[in-house]
């Protein structure tokens, strides 16, 4: 996104004035974060302590903490909306990068299975309502009061660049995101217990003391759930829990941008509007990508649940579940890691020019993708150092180090193809839409006023846009070339392919499976409760990861 | 710094070409943090799983993967020296902010005390060489060659912008980067290791087998160290760890913005000079900051040894001690904070230019307090629930719980203060040194060309710097303010005093003081082994802002 201060004569003879502002612009900054920190500390204290119940932290502490921090975010949120309705010009600007449909669509999505899971809770905690405390009840209603508003407002605000009270507004915000990232840390932890629990019964009975008595925390203190609708509800919430997780940080994702974007001045709102075109989800393709997929997608279901089912049972059908399963994600691995690679190769073709503008909704995604591969990345090299050094050298050893090296590898290729595809700009056939299209020299910057006068009239084509001091890397010549549709079909192909393997990707591991603990190996090498404070942490990390893909992937696929 | 491609008529005309590898800056960065990912992870991996004996990596495994890393990247580092002798025009930018002469005499002043490290090391593994593997004898060597290099390399390179082989060059770095933060990694493993070996025989028989296991390998695997001599030679090494921690750290920073400059563009090198002038160490303050902070600094070294003495002996002395060192903390603390706010309240009235040119180095600085200063408010955090919730409330809780709060403070305020003091331009009397001094018009850049022929000849005072389309928080309004010698002899006063005490503060944890293990609160609010893994991976990240703090209050203390 282009910017630019382009304040007229009288503007500029205020600017004296307005410099006190712009002073504090980092120290607002620097105050939003510190109060950030410091509630997102004490909220991670309270909730790794209340996951350990040796530790006198109760979860009913826990829950009271969340309940207080949806509640001050929700009154934030509603006095926000209220005085951006009566005060329009609270906004001058909207970044048109800023919540694009498919991730306000997919915030909407998550919402309601969150408020479904809320309901879920809420009957379960009602089931024994007597022996309950009652902020144990209250956190589901109020969590669905927070989602509902939160929603709405993240609806209608993700692209406000907001210019009036910043300093409050940005500790709003990160006050707001610093609640869903408290949620998504509460669920994960949650999550791992119940996790810990199931598998510590089904499989292993090498629980440390810590992990059982932690997981028996889940199901209760005094009272057990009998009934068969309580355990509905029980079995429920728990399997939307992987939503739950998805909307927190797809609303933090959001109300990062936002933060970033307050107080920021935009070109954009000075005359011609930058919006893309609503793009169009039907796109010509060659249909391999999609079919080959849906194919993928399909087979692995079934994979899934072949795995699932047989897993539990005795030695030698966890041993067939587990070759099926991994054989599945080795070959899954293995042609997404061929796929990608070969759209960057197609890429080097591709003369398209690199759209080198300030986005942070660009980096903060870039940021995200590099992040969260990290997760998936450590559970990997663990698992080819448990393997390689590991005495047992049998099929499954190998079947778990191929797998574990295409991870890799498959990550890594992925987050290239993905990364260098975000950069580039759009479609041939429109010409750069970032530079004002007006006037041909108005894309020119200079630092110096001799480089003007040294300069040819006007360099049509290829233009070459001079940074001016600030940024060098966004020095772009921008070359047109002719369209060359095939290479566009095929990358709309590849981004569709590696969009519907990222989603039976994750839902593997977002429904449970774990066959990190089902195969020994690892388990065997480490220890139990040292894998699985490795699983435990890492693992979330990887399923946001395929969640992220997909929503980058799908860009790709209309921006493509 | 002010950047600008400020390139002649035949420079822009071969622009078109020179296109392609300003597409690839970013692949080639990507690439480079790529490598670097997948090494570090590896390294994690293995030191990881070497500290912990019941896994089956030995140490061994861990110092030949850190010797052969070393190794290669001393012949990167030899490659690119003989490379850049050879080609003088490699390099034709030098960044001014990078490596500024307190940053390499710290990196110098710790690698001589690495060297020394290494002679103890290699003295302790050759008292029984006989039964000890040839690799624990060949790492400290080569560390200590590596060192030297490495040293030499950051000493006379760490302001190069290069701009040959530059996906080479970024790997290269990365790689070096990574090969200084596994050896960081290793330390900190290694010390805490050992820490949790001696509290735990000294004070605490709960440790956890895991723990017992693991300590039990730094004494070596089938010989133990008898010897007068031998014994010196293990006490010394431990007692130099921290300065090979912050060796690595210093050097991790160097090399990282080193990667950031690779193939930058700075307008410095076009004719004037922006190198700063020598900073004279000398200047005039009102004594009052350095006479107080030297006050506390001996105070603090007597209650250091008294500590140490009486900690490690029965119930009442150990009290006693503890006693002693929080009340001193406290007052410390206490002091700091305060000095902290009116330093940023003396701020409010100097009205000097708030500099928001980049500086990768500046950049990282701000990043590093901000994160390192997470350890401490980690600890703090856990420290504040378990004395809150905690049943015994006595003395020791109060105090615990106070110091715990002013740590807080003290970090939050002295992070805004230094924070503050990078951002201030230079000293009053000097005019912007960043914008060219020659002609008044230059520091312009406008978005457009309409802007231009509207605005009068040549605006003098107040100078607005219009930014470009890269950045409007570069707009900074210069308003030149009389001197006022006062506020600038006071915050010198402040910083003097404020690195005094950081240096205090540093010496404690790091010669080993650990309250965290001796005040039993934590410790049976969240178990020996929790509570252990908190600490031990805190406290480094704590130990080392009060390294950084030091660093950046010289520099505050120079340009004020």
């Amino acid at each position: 996104m282009s910017e630019a201060l382009a304040l007229g004569p009288k503007e500029s003879a205020q600017a004296p004035r307005a410099a006190p502002r712009e002073v504090w612009k980092k120290g607002g900054r620097l105050l939003s974060v510190l109060l950030a920190v410091n509630v997102l500390l004490l909220a991670c204290t309270l909730i790794s302590g209340g996951a350990f119940n040796k530790v006198a932290v109760y979860d009913t502490d826990v829950f009271a903490l969340l309940t207080t921090m949806m509640l001050l975010a929700a009154l934030w949120i509603l006095f926000y909306l209220l005085r951006t309705a009566r005060c329009p010009e609270a906004v001058p600007y909207r970044d048109a990068h800023a919540g694009p449909i498919w991730l306000r669509g997919g915030l909407v999505l998550f919402g309601i299975c969150t408020l479904v899971m809320d309901v879920f809770k809420t009957g379960y905690y009602s089931s024994f309502f007597e022996c309950q405390s009652a902020i144990k009840i209250l956190h589901p209603l109020i969590q669905a009061v927070f989602v509902i508003v939160q929603t709405y407002f993240l609806w209608v605000s993700a692209k406000d660049c907001i210019h009036v009270h910043l300093d409050l507004t940005r500790c709003g915000l990160m006050f707001t995101l610093t609640t869903n990232l408290a949620i998504w840390m509460a669920a994960v932890v949650d999550e791992s217990v119940h996790q810990a629990h199931s598998y510590g019964n089904a499989s292993h009975t090498r629980l440390t003391p810590d992990l059982e008595r932690a997981s028996s925390s889940s199901g209760g203190d005094a009272c057990s759930c009998n009934t068969a609708i309580c355990q509905i509800f029980q079995q429920g919430y728990f399997y939307l829990y992987p939503f739950n997780i998805e909307y927190s940080l797809f609303a933090s994702t959001m109300l990062y941008v936002m933060w970033k974007n307050v107080g920021r001045l935009l070109a954009a709102a000075l005359g011609h509007s930058h919006t893309p075109s609503p793009p169009s989800l039907f796109r010509e393709t060659y249909f391999a990508g999609p079919i080959l997929g849906l194919i993928l997608f399909m087979v692995g279901l079934v994979v899934f649940i072949i795995y699932e089912v047989q897993v539990s049972g005795e030695g030698a059908r966890t041993q067939q579940a587990l070759v099926i399963y991994y054989s599945f994600n080795i070959v899954c691995l293995g042609l997404m890691t061929l796929v990608s690679l070969s759209g960057s190769v197609i890429y080097r073709f591709d003369r398209r020019a690199m759209d080198h503008h300030k986005n942070p909704t660009r980096t903060l995604d870039v940021a995200l993708l590099m992040g969260a591969a990290l997760g998936q990345y450590a559970i990997s090299y663990y698992s080819i150092v448990a393997v390689v050094v590991g005495t047992p050298r049998d099929l499954l050893g190998a079947l778990n180090l191929a797998h574990a090296l295409l991870m890799i590898a498959q990550h890594t290729f992925q987050n290239v193809f993905i990364i260098e595809s975000l950069h580039r700009g759009p479609p041939g056939e429109e010409p750069p839409r970032e530079s004002p299209p007006k006037e041909p020299c108005q894309g020119l910057t200079f630092a110096n006023l001799d480089a003007l006068h040294a300069l040819p009239a006007c360099p049509s084509t290829p233009r070459l846009v001079k940074p001016s001091s600030a940024d060098p890397q966004e020095a772009v010549a921008i070359i047109l070339t002719p369209r060359g549709h095939w290479r566009r079909r095929c990358l709309r192909d590849i981004s569709l392919f590696l969009l519907l393997c990222n989603v039976i990707l994750w839902i593997m591991p977002a429904f449970g499976a774990r066959p990190h603990f089902s195969n020994t190996v690892e388990v065997d090498f480490y220890g139990y409760s040292l894998w699985a404070a490795i699983v435990n942490i890492c693992l979330p990390f990887g399923i946001f990861y395929r969640m992220h893909a997909v929503s980058s992937l799908l860009e790709v696929y209309v921006l493509s």
